[in-house]
């Protein structure tokens, strides 16, 4: 099934289910009127909601109404943890290489990089980007995300997978001026990490079919800025480890409660080898990789970090060309 | 006033409204049932919760009841937003001095240091503690944090001051051998930080009278393992960033909302020369800095990080020498 949460005026908003071509919508109210409700008691909910589902995209819904992508905070408006992955590594070593800065740490492909961050600056798919000016470098960062239920510390890869309830298509806003400056304190991502944006809808994974395959998704991220692309990867070829694997990195040391939000990281796939050079097809999900693939190939970044004025689209298609999570659609504020 | 949670077999627990002598509670049923619905709300709520504890503490308050400390969960369960400064800056230098670390950036004294943390991790100060074993290097961390209101994006230091709702007292429970291996990835803390305990009551400012000055907390925070004092150390005097400084770090580039909690770090002051040599009368508010301490001193660590059975006692006692926030009293489990 599909997720949203409408716009009420309040903090958490209103738990709506989404028809499956996001063509209509419905309140859960009766059911649950949060999204986190719905998580910390998933088992019970969750069918009940998938009965009001079946009925919406059935055409029968008594009380569905057009469903409107403005009127969407984020599918989880707030979450009690958000941690992103780095989980795909062309991402790390195409821009460290092209920047000339140390990978991060040697076992980049047996150890997840991971990062904390803050889980009451999310924000709806079209809200507004601020934060942009020459010395920030505002970037998006397409991703993936899921979303889980409880999972207890020291869970196995393939129980924490067993945990993931819903998966999300994330802009996660990043300041690459900023990062630059604060990690190499050590400490990890504060300022230079704004509001995090999400999708319309947050999905179960029966709505990926096959697409879902052992903790990947294997659809294609399409991220634009201002109507040109930015990239077309593929989310399920490159991702080094799967999300089991995030969530069970997580707690290894803690146990991870329901409503959790895990990010990939920026999704990225692995340069391709043509005319003994390199090449990258599928382009870039953030514009620090696209500069540093023009770094790589012609020895500068030609494509500039966001300023007012820009628009950013991020959307992902299923196998039958419909929009599985509805898009991401923002402008960049001065 | 002071306010804790109360477990209920809810993942949010009963928000009570608790006697300044922790003697006696009062559930806040017919208020706000849940302390992040007090947060939210606070302008609104904080009144009426007022009206209570005075009632409470004139003993008038019809269905009081004794105060048990091991009936808490944390007084926020759980946040949307949990970040850890280091505020206390002899808590990093004495540490790195001692372990020959670097320090982590040459702006320590003008840029806070910072880590994201999550917030569905928290517990109850007799909740025990987990990850025991040589390996990981189990550590208490005594500190204090604010729980806040709303905070604009870019709002300043003084500003930021405004928007504290409630001081608590906090064992920020660290894995250092963990963390060893962690912070040198530089994207911070996350197998390195095991579940945070908070001491019974969060407390208004007012209840802090002029021990709170200007976004600091001039009182000691006592610690002990099996009794036996680790520190006694002066909360106020070597804070280099107050609390207003450390909320407007988090906030220059997004919103902090209500509920925000903003930890200070280690509790730590600097040492004293005494017949040209260094001292450190006043201990430390964590074993690793004990450790850096003693080899400073002796040329080895002779403190044990925490084993199974070991018992961590944390308090702060006001000027009247009553406990301000209850104790943090853990056991520390295999």
């Amino acid at each position: 099934m599909k997720l949203a949460t409408y716009k009420d005026g309040t903090r958490d908003g209103q738990l709506v289910v989404v028809s499956r071509d996001l063509s209509t919508a419905h309140y859960a109210t009766g059911i649950a009127s949060r999204m986190q409700q719905a998580l910390d008691d998933w088992g019970f909910i969750a069918p009940q909601l998938q009965d009001l589902y079946d009925t919406l995209n059935h055409g029968k819904a008594r009380h569905a109404f057009p469903f409107d992508p403005a009127m969407c905070m984020a599918p989880l408006p707030r979450a009690f943890h958000w941690v992103d992955g780095s989980a795909y590594l062309s991402h790390v070593t195409t821009v460290r290489t092209a920047l000339d800065i140390d990978l991060p740490h040697d076992t980049l492909a047996t150890d997840p990089l991971m990062s904390q961050g803050s889980g009451d600056s999310f924000v709806g798919a079209q809200a507004d980007m601020h934060c942009a000016n020459d010395a920030v470098g505002l970037d998006f960062e397409a991703e993936l995300a899921v979303i889980t239920g409880d999972v207890p510390m020291g869970a196995s890869a393939d129980d924490a997978l067993e945990a993931v309830r819903l998966v999300a298509l994330v802009n996660d806003v990043s300041l690459r001026m900023v990062a630059k400056n604060e990690l190499p304190k050590g400490f990890g991502h504060v300022q230079s990490k704004p509001a995090t944006a999400f999708a319309p809808v947050a999905v179960t994974l029966d709505e990926l079919g096959d697409a879902w395959d052992n903790g990947r998704v294997h659809l294609t991220v399409q991220s634009a800025v201002n109507g040109r692309k930015v990239g077309m990867c593929d989310a399920g070829a490159d991702m080094a480890f799967h999300f089991g694997q995030l969530i069970a990195h997580v707690s290894k040391t803690r146990p991870v409660r329901a409503g959790a939000v895990i990010g990939s990281g920026a999704v990225s796939n692995a340069p391709v080898e043509s005319n003994g050079k390199q090449e990258w097809p599928k382009g870039a999900s953030c514009l620090i990789e696209k500069r540093a693939i023009e770094m790589l190939l012609d020895g500068k970044a030609s494509t500039q970090y966001l300023k007012a004025g820009d628009g950013v689209r991020i959307e992902v298609k299923g196998k039958d060309g419909q929009s599985v999570f509805g898009a991401i659609d923002q402008t960049v504020v001065g």
